[in-house]
């Protein structure tokens, strides 16, 4: 599938020119991002997605394929400020590991900019079968492989699961829920309590 | 709103026999109860309801109210299994509060009877702002205040929320989205492991 949602474009229809291609294609693009955000993978039609990128429906199928490979490609775009987790477990000393990575991903989750397509990608996911399999995909290649890598232990993924539970039920209460005092306690009240427990999911024995 | 969620039905247009009452209002709640998690919240209508029930939709008006209240005299019985959670908090010695809750929390996860309305309320308050509210109160009054009358800690409700924020975290990416090793790793592994953060965030310092 990389060749499809991939830098370049798909080619089983000819290949337009290069200019044009990379600014339709961006197009396309942003306009899934937003129909999926505001309708949710269900609702989102290829043909909704085409008409708010002003193409028609068979270039959004040319460039991408099926609705599936389009939410793949937009989600991997939208979900590409949490993509950079991964960068604040492999950068520094393994002992402060669970801080950087609590405040990098609440940090997403604290900026409104990157907190929208994070919840839509979210309630696709909850809702449907499909966006929950493309988001699987995606947390296994892009996220999973590098943590493992670097914490080296066998049992490494399930640990990063386990961190990234205690992370994602928290956005969950705090930023989706609304559950008081959790939704409006101070970000570093949250981090002093969680980034220890993060730091003992990966790390501890 | 408890005379209209609670045990008796409300009485706004008379007052049916009693027997026959009982059994049309749990018939209405089951219809509920079914439509809300085939359909979610907002999809769910009022006349789809009484129709499921074989009613006149007056009648679950009369009964329960609005949408927004028949949802949460649904929601209050689909959720009973998980609000004897501060069972598992108030009863035995606080030192094995962790263990208890996240058995407690992960087994109705594992029993696919009680996971299905789960699922259903979790999927509703993701995707919708009123059932995100009705979701809320019910924490609030049913969940919290137990448990933070056991804990008697000036930060009880925050220490409850984090501990919560786990377990959540937990059942989403095992239960919903199903990312692996967590959902098929076998549910004693991921106890041995969450136990302890869950009391930590309950009675550590």
């Amino acid at each position: 599938m990389s060749d499809v949602t991939g830098g370049t474009p798909g080619r089983r229809r000819g290949r337009p020119p290069r200019t044009e291609s990379a600014g339709t294609r961006d197009r396309i693009l942003s306009a899934a991002r937003e129909e999926f955000s505001e309708r949710g993978y269900e609702k989102t039609s290829v043909r909704g997605i085409a008409k708010a990128a002003g193409v028609d429906s068979a270039l959004v199928h040319h460039y991408f394929g099926t609705k599936e490979q389009v939410f793949e490609a937009a989600i991997e775009v939208a979900f590409a400020p949490a993509l950079n987790a991964p960068a604040a477990i492999e950068e520094g000393p393994l002992d402060g590991v669970g801080e950087r990575l609590t405040r990098f991903v609440l940090g997403v989750w604290e900026n409104p900019t990157t907190r929208a397509p994070l919840l839509a990608i979210v309630r696709s996911a909850v809702n449907n079968e499909t966006a929950a399999a493309v988001f699987r995909r995606l947390i296994a290649s892009q996220l999973l492989r590098r943590i493992s890598a670097r914490l080296d232990l066998p049992d490494a993924e399930l640990r990063a699961e386990l961190a990234a539970a205690q992370l994602v039920g928290c956005a969950m209460l705090r930023y989706v829920i609304k559950v008081e005092p959790l939704a409006s306690v101070d970000v570093e009240a949250i981090i002093a309590r969680v980034a220890p427990v993060v730091q003992g999911h990966l790390t501890g024995p």
